[in-house]
């Protein structure tokens, strides 16, 4: 293990992560990759078996959800899930608070699927009421999609009560809870969803290549034909995964194993309660810091997940993004390197294997950055 | 090193894999996915650039073709040729000779394109006259789609007389190069092809978990919203990556990492025809040591890619393949477990970052095997 850490210290000569991902990830995990697997060997099996039982406890699943893993990054799961779960007859109301939301939409338009959107703006959160009104006045909605956590801004969408709206109208509930998943409570048992998609190297803090969708057993068995492209055919990749245990086309297999790693770490930290407690005092130890250089949060604090957090841009012609992404950059934190943002932010993520130390430091390396390019004093712009 | 080759020796507890892949890969590589990256830093932006640059080059397409990365396996890049370079009215003539080309066919099928299949047994390469004949007897045919080195037999279709014939035809050429691409010599300026299809697994000897497309500049740039699927839009995913060197959704960085120090290994062992050596070495000791123990290959030589070789079964009730799998595997070799063929038989890999040593050493452990089973001399079924 002094080996493992020495090596990791030589090894990961990259600046850490403060970006909705990927990640930091801990030592441990990336190491999980120094072997080969044989994809259709029975130990590899057993590993996709364990990783995909773990992931639908996870989610409260295990008595009504299956896990069907999937190649690639986040967007090909939600793909996946939207092409297989919605059939082609069916007319899907998105929920649009920021960029996910809309790719949702872009999605479907793409695969030639109806589509209708509720929106809001970016710093508020999805409206329940809105929802309502909209299955009422559209009766022909089949399903409902929506991100949970909002990568865009950082803002927590009230899945729970969406979740119940949809229940009421007796429509489907398709989450995107890639930021989430791990480290926000979401439970089937407690909120009913037909399917979430997430990916290995969010909140699980896996690394990238490998995402998931976690659905009803029920939607999935009655999706043949649905799919849009065979590569993202849920249905067709749940069936071959349940009759031998491989799966259908090359897994990632190292991505797969750094990802059972990962979630035995998961589980060394508390589960998700453990996780969400660290990253809450990440997001708490970040803001405040922000706060007192004069930083201005784009959300209230109540909209806030601690996933990722956007500031607005100092109101100072000195400040010029890419120079203060340069800088600090310097100082060994790399951020999200651009905005998704209508107005002028910046983003920086509290998720990975960081600690409430990392984000002093980098506070620290922001106001030191702030200083080299002579910024004494914030101001924000006014909203 | 040492200290690179002991965690090694530690790490890979893992048999060598004789399988199409994934591979062995050498220690490097695999040491090459210990670091983290942001995956929209400068850094991973100049990786990817540089990964991509050495990916058209070695297909000779320098001057002509751009590399499209994607994420997945080399399935998901194969659907996503041919939905995005195939325009929706087009029609294309698949090739088969094996699961490969059944495949292409089924994922065209899956997004509801037009096609016609012209099929040789799969001990037979595919035939340029009868591909000849069904573009003069198919006006409407607009694209071939043929796998090189179909790998459920190991055979070598001939690539360059079927280019001949799809050009006078002037119908577009699309190649899953999966198995080949790296070891068997294929350049765009000699053998013109639209699009070839290949993974970072296979001959190039990376991880699983990132595929790409090698494609012509105009074909890519006119495929403007013909793709079934946003994941799998080619067209996307070039214009966003010309436009700021980065994925359009997060990419596998480890990954692609791996790739990189990989192609690096590949140029230090002389290129495509360095490798190429190898893995013919690989193949004829292996051959020549299998046919000792009385074994019989599924194709003549003359058809034989240096990539995965088929045995047909010994003709033995007492040669049962589970059984020959588990005591191979526990003398340290993984070999594909099950067939692809009509006929009884098993594939034995000859490519990864395996030596003819290891070879003859594969070629021990199954006379071990056969001795274990209670089988002392060899008769495969006669034919």
């Amino acid at each position: 293990m002094a080996d493992a850490e020495r090596d990791d210290a030589e090894e990961n000569a990259g600046p850490l992560l403060l970006t909705p991902g990927p990640l930091t990830t801990a030592p441990a995990t990336r190491r999980a990759m120094l072997r080969d697997w044989g994809s259709r060997d029975p130990d590899f099996v057993a590993l996709t078996a364990n990783v995909r039982r773990k992931l639908v406890d996870l989610a409260g699943g295990t008595e009504t959800h299956v896990c069907v893993p999937l190649q690639g990054s986040g967007t090909f799961a939600v793909d996946a899930m939207l092409g297989t779960l919605i059939p082609p007859p069916g007319r899907t109301l998105v929920i649009v608070n920021g960029a996910y939301g809309r790719r949702m939409a872009r999605i479907l338009e793409v695969m030639g699927r109806a589509y209708a959107t509720t929106e809001t703006p970016e710093d508020v959160p999805a409206d329940p009421a809105a929802v309502d009104a909209a299955l009422s006045g559209n009766p022909d909605i089949s399903h409902v999609a929506v991100v949970h956590c909002e990568t865009t801004s950082g803002i927590l969408n009230p899945l729970d009560d969406i979740a119940a709206v949809v229940g009421r109208h007796r429509s489907s509930l398709l989450v995107d809870a890639m930021s989430s998943f791990g480290a926000l409570p979401l439970d089937a048992r407690r909120t009913p969803f037909d399917a979430l998609a997430a990916s290995a190297n969010k909140c699980l803090e896996g690394v990238p290549g490998l995402a998931f969708v976690i659905a009803k057993r029920s939607a999935v068995d009655a999706a043949t034909g649905n799919a849009h492209a065979l590569s993202l055919d849920l249905n067709d990749q749940w069936r071959a995964m349940e009759a031998n245990g491989q799966w259908r086309f090359t897994p990632p297999t190292h991505v797969v194993a750094a990802l059972s790693q990962a979630l035995d770490g998961l589980d060394a930290e508390g589960g998700v309660s453990g996780r969400n407690r660290r990253y809450t005092e990440n997001c708490r130890v970040l803001v405040e810091g922000m706060r007192t250089l004069g930083f201005e949060t784009l959300l209230d604090d109540d909209h806030q997940a601690p996933i990722i957090v956007t500031f607005k841009e100092p109101d100072d012609p000195a400040f010029e993004f890419a120079k203060f992404y340069e800088l600090l950059r310097r100082r060994g934190f790399a951020i999200y390197p651009g905005k998704l943002t209508a107005r002028p932010s910046f983003r920086i993520g509290c998720i990975g294997a960081i600690t409430a130390d990392d984000m002093r430091a980098a506070v620290g390396a922001v106001a030191a950055s702030l200083q080299e390019l002579g910024i004494p004093g914030i101001q924000t712009r006014s909203s």
